[in-house]
């Protein structure tokens, strides 16, 4: 499970770049025409940039979370697939994303999949706690502060969606906020997620 | 040839969202007209989200059949990558399906592809019986027990192709009755059973 | 190095579906319109069916190949890299020949595609066997066994070149002599080949 | 992380010789016709084969350090996916090269592209080697080394960018220089080389 949900991150990655078309213009040699042509993809650079990373982040935590399993019921299996078909579909909302950066419902589906997506790792977690797949249990204040660090993207995504009516560029920002908030985040574990996570 | 079937496995998964290609609409930041635009789509979403539960299912089959062997002649081999071939051919019937939802013709096709799959199936479980393959030679109970599941699949699609020529949105929820019936089915497995897919 | 041209290999062929889009046609609902559009697909779809077989096929020799071997120098890395570059390239062939399959030239390229692939097959061969890179030294008619083994395929792809100009199907029709030659060819491998190959 | 990353450059290769399409001529049949077509395409081709290589080398030499750790920090991972997130872009640099082999921005794009590469190839090992995660650390004359070998590279691609504006075909063929001199550069190895990367 472990290989076969690593092969898929990565195919997932890569695959973010296909949606960024070579742009066409009408005279070939000229390097200025080609610039403007570029500059014109540059939300797409931007987003393609973007879910590498969030795909990224999602892969260490379901990586190391799946890696301290001891044991898989069918439930388990079942939830993580449909765990593994929305990143598969997130290149979906990248590519939405880089052709629609200005359009704020672009900026909507964009947060509610990643929303999803975080969602989800709360399930699957809640359910190999409840019915001890983990290897070492871990104490109730590991387990919520495992439920917290998983739902704290959510909330910066979740305040982004009314923000793109006013400005997408703001609510994409916004979003960058989930990484130092991560790191004040883990300055405040409870003791034992070191050895449950570290 | 476990990683390789893996590993092929999630690629045909993650390629189900290549052929979802972004819309095209005139006027950038209207968001009704990308509501519009993406509503047309929803096909090809439901298109996405059924092949990646059905390529999931399969795979979990093959993956723990595949585990259970404990050796594998040529002609096994070969019939495999037969098996893996229709399995990489499924994102076309996928995106066939997305972009022709209510052509009768899109979902026999699909039906089709997806018997052949269930069919391939069989074709391996019964050459890996006969030739012994199998780390341990399960009952003939145990055996008629799996050629059944495998093929239960096919009895949904094959009665959903009639009705898809009087309503292709009722033959595709046809489909979703192969889930409770596999969990109905599974309630029913003989002895040994578990010993051998548990 | 085995995990990583698995990996390539799984991907070139799950690839092979890419190129073959799903047709336009101007009336969403018509049977027959679907029908007529998937038909002129009928070489796209051979086409990929005759590369999942060859790929699958070098595959195979390459995976056990590889097995055999003790070390590797720079050199057989460097030569390997350039024989994965022609796996990764034969997606482009394969396209071309679904979509111009009557024109000779698409054969032809094909079939030197093909060949280039079976050419290096047997430079790697020859690299393993004179530096002694093999963990079992094969004898020298087991060596020669292997050689013309590997070579089979460039004599029918060879001769399909010609014959393109008459006829393209008649072409193909000769590629697929491989096989059951492939298979004469196995009962007179010389004693060792099982040792080593089997 | 090593499995992770080597499927990653795997997808990247593969996916290379997805942007190059099969070529649109009028008349199906005409050996002339798509023999002009697939000359017009010779500059894909050829940034095929030059990508290929190049991310073949990157993965060779990653693939080497990333075997030779001891142990990841936080950081190391984070950088890790960054380097990661520039080689899944490279297929864009090459299509765009493939499609305007003759603008000058195109060579500056991918020269640029590939430098970033390069250096973050060294941020990688200054961090491992620094924090100490190398199963054995490597002497000061090994680390100068490394840093040097990881950089030459960065020199030939830097050098490549005015002579862009010359000629394109030269700033290319300047590139080809890094192979010659990558065979230089290791007969100058200093010792303890081997037993770090050999």
């Amino acid at each position: 499970m472990l290989a076969f949900s690593d092969g898929l991150f990565a195919i997932a990655m890569t695959l973010l770049i296909v949606s960024v078309t070579v742009p066409h213009i009408a005279d070939d040699s000229s390097i200025h025409d080609l610039a403007d042509a570029l500059n014109d993809l540059s939300p797409a650079f931007v987003s393609f940039f973007i879910s590498f990373a969030v795909i990224g982040r999602y892969w260490l935590a379901h990586h190391q979370f799946i890696s301290l399993l001891d044991a898989m019921d069918q439930a388990f299996i079942g939830l993580n697939l449909l765990y593994l078909a929305f990143i598969a579909f997130l290149p979906f909302p990248t590519a939405l994303l880089g052709e629609y950066f200005s359009n704020p419902l672009s900026i909507v589906i964009y947060a509610v999949a990643v929303g999803i997506v975080s969602g989800m790792e709360v399930v699957l977690f809640r359910h190999a706690y409840r019915k001890d797949l983990l290897r070492r249990k871990p104490t109730p204040e590991v387990y919520r502060f495992g439920v917290i660090a998983s739902l704290s993207p959510l909330f910066f995504f979740a305040i982004s969606i009314p923000v793109a009516f006013v400005s997408t560029t703001l609510a994409v920002a916004i979003w960058f906020l989930t990484a130092p908030f991560g790191v004040l985040l883990e300055r405040r574990a409870p003791e034992g997620v070191e050895s449950l996570f570290g």
